[in-house]
This record gives structure tokens, C-alpha cells and sequence, in this order.
């Protein structure tokens, strides 16, 4: 790749040329050619003349794709990477993540969010759902805001759970949802924007759970929480309300396509009906959900149903990557014992990273495929390695499921914006940032009694 | 990582300096300190004290550990990488590998090993259990030793199959293995050696598996096969020869500990006692078993009664990948939705691509950890990058497991001799390389009727 800078102030347009342009366009064409970009916005793909004052990207055979887009991920867990390995989902919450997240003080969730950012920035995804934790959240929001990253999410809300420092007043946990939206929701020309947070079933009353679905309608905002993860969460919602987890959701009128719920792995049939007819946007984890033994999520069957699933990494310590090509090639290779070889398709799987999450987001009409007159969140990865050969015969959509990872990202552009480009991240000094974390780290592991 | 060359013609020894040393020795130490290597053995681990001639390497932190062993791998299929995708194993074999592997001349094949060679060096895997094609063998043992891998391997054997192409007469095809047994046995001071290989029951005549039991007990080689890796597989032997697919190999005379068995998905309880009192290695995949629909192993089942393991990515087309970092991650992840989330736990999946490999491959007393003595087959990982960080508070095993990848290896180094440094593998002009591949590739493609 070779990048041919504008010489003046600000460019009249990038634009990437002599690229293997995977559109996922409705035609699903794939392109030998040029993305011009304009501002925050594609304005031409094909043969692209270049203009004086255009700034020029050679990709030099390289594959251009739609950003990544993962839909959740808790940005604030990213400090906790590797210390809370082979637990059970309650177990790992009581033990680990909950002490953790009740630890943290604003430079240490700052640093996390910030961590997290640049890992996903750097591995080629563009956008993110994110859960953030209960305290301290809009450090989450400036990490987002700074590092460039299209980010939707907002503070989690816990009004019943026995972490008593993670839990808070129902009223004063929404009055300050609320007056993060006002603050952060739209912000950064839309690139930020604000969702409601509700935890899980488990650790939010039912009046609680009932007021956010009525902000949200009312705010137009987005709701994000987990369900049907775990077979005891499960029977803790059974035993206290009687129904399902999904059913439960629908009776609180949460059920609308601003709903995106992480997980379904243990839904039924009824379940998948009410999931299909309210046009509720899940979120698959099979990383996460194969690391914390929580199982494995019947995707192929709910996409048939017309569900919409987007696909996310988790939290980093039930990962351990942030790495939305890692989340890809497990989508794809989890469900083929069960179901045959041809189940999940590369090509499937690529449309659920990049049209999926674009539509949980909302946000389908903007992103997810490269098409004249979509935000230019782009991604640009090298096919040109040994673990990638040969490559001509292979499909773009082999190659990205399969065999590319997130260290084959050479450019990351979020907003028309380049925020990853040759092996630098723009405006971060990583030493500094990783020394941040290992004090980060220390300070909130000594402060939740874990050494 | 700095390396100071040695001026003169050989240096006396080569130190790796200040590096965090995952040595898998049974102690399983980790030790900040240094490693002499003099000639290919470990001379020293600890506090290593520098004499004039050294070539230091100076690790800055990073992890030292034995190099990865795979236990099952094709070179043979490397070039058809991305060109077998969703098929159900005896179709993707009739379909696709079969007719390719019959269109094999010997520069595709010399160039389809070197690429796996090269691929697999570059990501920290120093030794492989390989199993060649049935025609022009020594090309594949030529790429292995010019690459300075470790190879165990050889010809496959197959005088029963409908390929008409790949099937040979019993006779002719065991000399031509004892003419390349003669040739590569024990060739570049015993780093090349040679295995029977019989492909599996299915395409191999009774007789012809007896007498590789026989010569493979006089001439003191292993024996490398595939069994019970899918449910027609096993029931075409079933009906054949009355018996389940290992009771099958005990009652020819190949259960021993020179036996290597890739994949041994579908083993029932007795099998799992012939494997285990026969000191029979498994060789498990667990991308190829997913990615082939062929299932699940039960390989914490088998490592509890004391059954040997080691793991393999197993070819190209089945995976995509040759990574062992990625065959750690699946092996650990798979398994937790079936028995809990502390089931193969990372040290153990480690111990399985380090002591398994070893062992499987006859040399537990030479290679698998590092420790004074022991041949020096040593890799250097990057830990610092963002998708490892926090790292001093994770264990060594969580980072090689869950979070480190292929792309992280920054030094392999096998028999003392550096094969890949600083994104440099020795003596490999890559782009000539991936030339050669793509005029391959298509020369077989077509050769093959696929195109």
C-alpha cells in the first residue's frame, strides 16, 4: 500500500485505489477497482478518476470491505483480559467481572474503554454495541469520542443484585441515563450515540425494566441488554416471572427493533416468533459463549426465521480477543457439527459482521455495505500474506471469514476518517496507554480483594 | 527484540536474553532469565552469563517457549487452500482433494509443501507430523528440508479407492516408501524422518495395512493414518470388517506408541481403552473436525485415561489456516459448552502442542519443553501488542491460548538454528514464492477438470 499525502490543508477526497472492493451490496458485487470519499461519505465506486487536491491510496490488489461492526462488547471489561479464565457465567460475574467493575475509578475506566477502542480500531472494526458498567460512564463515552470508534451503548443499570456497590436507586440510575443521552447521544455528528443499558433480567427489577422501554420509545434511543445466556439466569427469570427470558422481554414491551439482546443461545420456538415479528436484533457471541460453557446459540435457524443477528466479541476476559475475525471464523465453524458443512457460509457470515450490526445499530440505511451515498466506514486488509495463498482461485468471502485475521488490517476509516493506517493509530501513544493499563490494572485488582 | 549478529564465521553460542521462558518442563516454570544454545541443544536456562563469540538476542520481555508441534498436517494441500469450502468430508474428498492431489506434478507439489513450510515457521510451528500425497514423495520431504522444519511424514498409501488416479499396487507403493525411507529416514542430523502412511481404513486393502504393521515394527518408523473422523467412514468400515475402526487397527497390528491416529472422533469406550493400553498419540483437529462437520473429540475424556494428544490443523482446504495458536484456542473453547468452562484448561492445551506433539512424534526426551539437554526448538512471541495488554497480572498459558496468534511469533528457531526473525524467514524470497503458487494452483486446477 502506498499513500500519496495531500500536500494542503485538508483534502478534497481520499480516494482508494486498484482495491478488491467487497461491497456487500445488494447484488453482492465484488469489485476490481476505486472508493472515492468524500467528507464523511462515499461519493463513487468503480474507475475513479482522481482530481487535483485528492488525497490517493494505492491498495495495491489489497481487499477494501465494509467496516467491522461489532454489536456488544463491554469496553469497560477490557482491563480484565485474562483474569477471570475457565468460570461459570454467574460465577465469573460474582467472583470477578462484578468486584472489577465496582473497582473502577474514572482513569481506569477511561484507560479500558480506551484500550478496547484502540484493539478494535486496529483489528478493523468500525462500530461497536457496547454495554458500558454502572459507574463513571461517561469515561467510556470520551474514550469512544477520542479514539474515533462509531460507538452505541451507555451505562448498565443494576437496581437488584447482590454486588451492593454495583447496584443503585432505580430513579437516580435512569435520571443519570438520561442526562448521559442529553450529553453524549448524537454527539460527534452522530458517530456516538446513546442506548439504555439494562443489565440482564437478573439484576434489574421489573418497574425498572419497564421505565426503560418507555424512555426509549419516548427518547427514540436504543436498548441494549443480555438474555438467555445461561441455563440458571434462565431459571432464576422462570422462577421469578414465570416465563421465558424472551417472553419476559416482550411482556415489559421491550420488544421493538431498538432492542438488541446479547446472546440467545437457550431460546424456544415461541421464543424465535416473538424475536422474528418484533424485528429484535440479536447479538452472537460464540466465543464467549463457548468460553464460558453458556453454549451454542441456534444462528442458522434464526436467520431462516428472519431474525436479524449481529455478531460481537463480549468483554475481553471472555474472549480473550476483541477480534471480530476470530468472532467470524467461530460463527461459521461452530454450528457445522450440528447442522453440516454448508451450514453458515462465509459469505452469510461477512454479511452478519458488516449488514447485521449495521441494522442492529439502526443504522442500515448508512452502513454495513460499501454503496455510493453510505458512511465511509471502511476497512482495507492485507490478502497478500503466506497464511493467505494462494488467493486467486479462493473467494474475498473464504479469505475474510477463514483465513485473514485481525493483524491483516493495514487501514481502519471510520466517518471518511483514517484512524489505523500502516501500523500507526492516529493520536495514540501506545507505550504511554500500555503503561496506563498496568497501573490501571494493579490499582482496581488490588481494590476489589483479588490479590 | 534487538538482536547483536556475530561478527565471525559461527558463533560459539547463541543467548536469548531477558525473556519470560515458558519451558513446560514438569516443574512448569516460568523464569525471567535467558537460554544458551550451542549447536542445536539447550546448554543453560536461568541467569545466563555471556562469553566472547555469543550472538546474544535480547528478548525485552517477550515469551520464549518450546516451539509448537502439530500432529497432523498435508503439505500436499497447502495450495488448495479456499478451494474445498462446505463440503461433508468423503464428498470434499472424491470432490475436490482427491482429483487435485491426482493433478499434483512435482514443482506444484515441491511449491505447495514449501508454502505450509514457510507458513507454518512463520507462526511458530517447528515441527510437524505431515502425511504427503501418493506420487513424487520426495518433494515434499525436499520443501522440508530446505524450509529447516521438523518432519516426520511420507508417502500415502492408498491401493483401494476410486481415484483411480492415486491408487497404486499394494507392492509397488510399500518399496517406493522403503526406497524414500532409505533417502529421508533420519536425513539433516535426524530433524527429517519418515512415517508409514496409510490414509485410512476406507482406501486401504487389508493386506496392505498388515504389512505396513510389520515393516513399520522391523525398520523402527512410525505409522501415521486418519480414523474415525466421520460417521460413513465408520460405518463403511463397520460393515467391511465387522469391527469399530480402532478395534480394526488392534486386530492389524498398528496399535503401538510409533501410532499416530488423526482425529478419533467417534471412539467408543473400548476404543478408548485400545488407544490408551496400546499407547496410541491422537492427533486432534479441532478447526478441520468443525469446519468438516465431522464433530467433536472427546479429548478430555481420552487425556483422562491417559491417552497422549497432541494437536494439528491438519490441511489447508479443511481449515484454513496452519496456525497452531489458533488449533490452541479451538481445542480449549470447544470443549467447554460440552463439560463446564474449566475443562482444557490453557496449560493443558499448551502441554498438548508442546509434550503431546513430542511425545507423539517418538522424542519426548528431545523435544516438547525447554530445558537443558533437550534439542533447541525454541519460539519467541510477541506479548506487548494491544491484544494482549494488561498482560503482568494473565498467566503465560491464557496469552499463548486464548489471546496470542501466529502473527505475534517474532522468532522460530529449530535444531539451534534461527528460521524466521523479525519478519524474515530465512532464505525464502516470499514474493517468488507466492508467484509460484498462483501458477500452481491454477496449473492443477485445470489439470483437475475444476475450473
Amino acid at each position: 500500500m502506498t499513500v500519496q499525502p495531500y500536500k494542503g490543508l485538508i483534502p478534497l477526497a481520499i480516494i482508494i485505489r486498484n482495491a478488491i472492493i467487497a461491497t456487500m451490496n445488494p447484488g453482492r458485487d465484488v469489485l476490481n477497482g476505486d472508493i472515492r470519499i468524500e467528507g464523511s461519505r462515499i461519493t463513487e465506486i468503480g474507475q475513479v478518476q482522481p482530481v487535483e487536491g485528492d488525497q490517493l491510496i494505492d491498495a495495491g490488489g489489497r481487499i477494501v470491505a465494509p467496516g467491522l461492526i461489532q454489536s456488544h462488547t463491554h469496553l469497560c471489561q477490557t482491563l480484565f483480559r485474562g483474569l477471570a479464565d475457565d468460570l461459570e457465567l454467574l460465577d465469573w460475574l460474582k467472583l470477578r467481572i462484578w468486584p472489577l467493575e465496582a473497582a473502577h475509578d474514572t482513569e481506569s475506566l477511561y484507560i479500558s474503554a480506551l484500550l478496547g477502542c484502540a484493539e478494535l480500531i486496529r483489528g478493523g472494526t468500525t462500530a461497536i454495541i457496547d454495554m458500558a458498567t454502572v459507574h463513571h460512564t461517561t469515561e467510556v463515552f470520551r474514550a469512544a469520542s477520542e479514539s474515533g470508534i462509531r460507538y452505541l451503548g451507555g451505562k448498565c443499570l443494576m437496581d437488584d443484585c447482590e454486588q451492593k456497590n454495583l447496584v443503585e436507586d432505580r430513579e437516580q440510575a435512569l435520571a443519570e441515563s438520561l442526562d448521559l443521552m442529553d450529553r453524549w447521544h448524537n454527539s460527534c455528528q452522530g458517530r456516538i450515540r446513546y442506548a439504555f443499558c439494562p443489565r440482564f433480567a437478573v439484576s434489574c427489577s421489573e418497574p425498572l425494566l419497564r421505565e426503560v422501554a418507555v424512555l426509549a420509545a419516548k427518547y427514540g434511543v436504543a436498548v441494549h441488554t443480555h438474555a438467555s445466556e445461561n441455563s440458571n439466569e434462565i431459571a432464576l427469570v422462570r422462577r421469578r416471572h414465570g416465563m421465558e427470558n424472551i417472553e419476559f422481554l416482550e411482556n415489559l414491551g421491550l420488544c421493538s427493533e431498538s432492542l438488541i439482546v446479547a446472546h440467545c443461545i437457550h431460546v424456544n420456538e415461541s421464543e424465535m416468533r416473538i424475536l422474528a415479528s418484533n424485528r429484535v436484533n440479536v447479538a452472537h457471541c460464540p466465543s464467549s459463549n463457548q468460553k464460558l460453557a453458556s453454549g451454542i446459540a441456534m444462528i442458522p435457524e434464526m436467520l431462516a426465521r428472519g431474525i436479524n443477528v449481529g455478531l460481537g466479541a463480549d468483554g475481553a476476559p471472555c474472549n480473550n480477543r476483541l477480534c471480530a475475525f476470530t468472532e467470524m471464523r467461530q460463527a461459521a465453524l461452530i454450528q457445522k457439527p450440528r447442522l453440516g458443512p454448508s451450514a453458515m457460509k462465509a459469505e452469510e457470515v461477512l454479511a452478519m459482521c458488516t449488514l447485521g450490526g449495521a441494522r442492529a445499530m439502526g443504522m442500515a440505511d448508512q452502513l454495513g455495505s460499501l454503496e455510493v451515498g453510505k458512511i465511509a466506514d471502511i476497512i482495507m486488509v492485507d490478502n497478500r500474506q503466506l497464511h493467505n495463498q494462494p488467493m486467486e482461485l479462493s473467494t474475498v468471502y473464504s479469505q475474510m471469514v477463514y483465513q485473514l485475521n485481525a493483524l491483516d488490517v493495514d487501514m481502519t476509516m471510520v466517518d471518511g476518517q483514517i484512524l489505523y493506517i500502516d501500523g500507526h493509530l492516529k493520536g495514540l501513544d501506545r507505550q504511554s496507554l500500555i503503561s496506563a493499563c498496568q497501573r490501571s490494572v494493579k490499582r482496581i485488582y488490588h481494590r476489589a480483594g483479588l490479590d
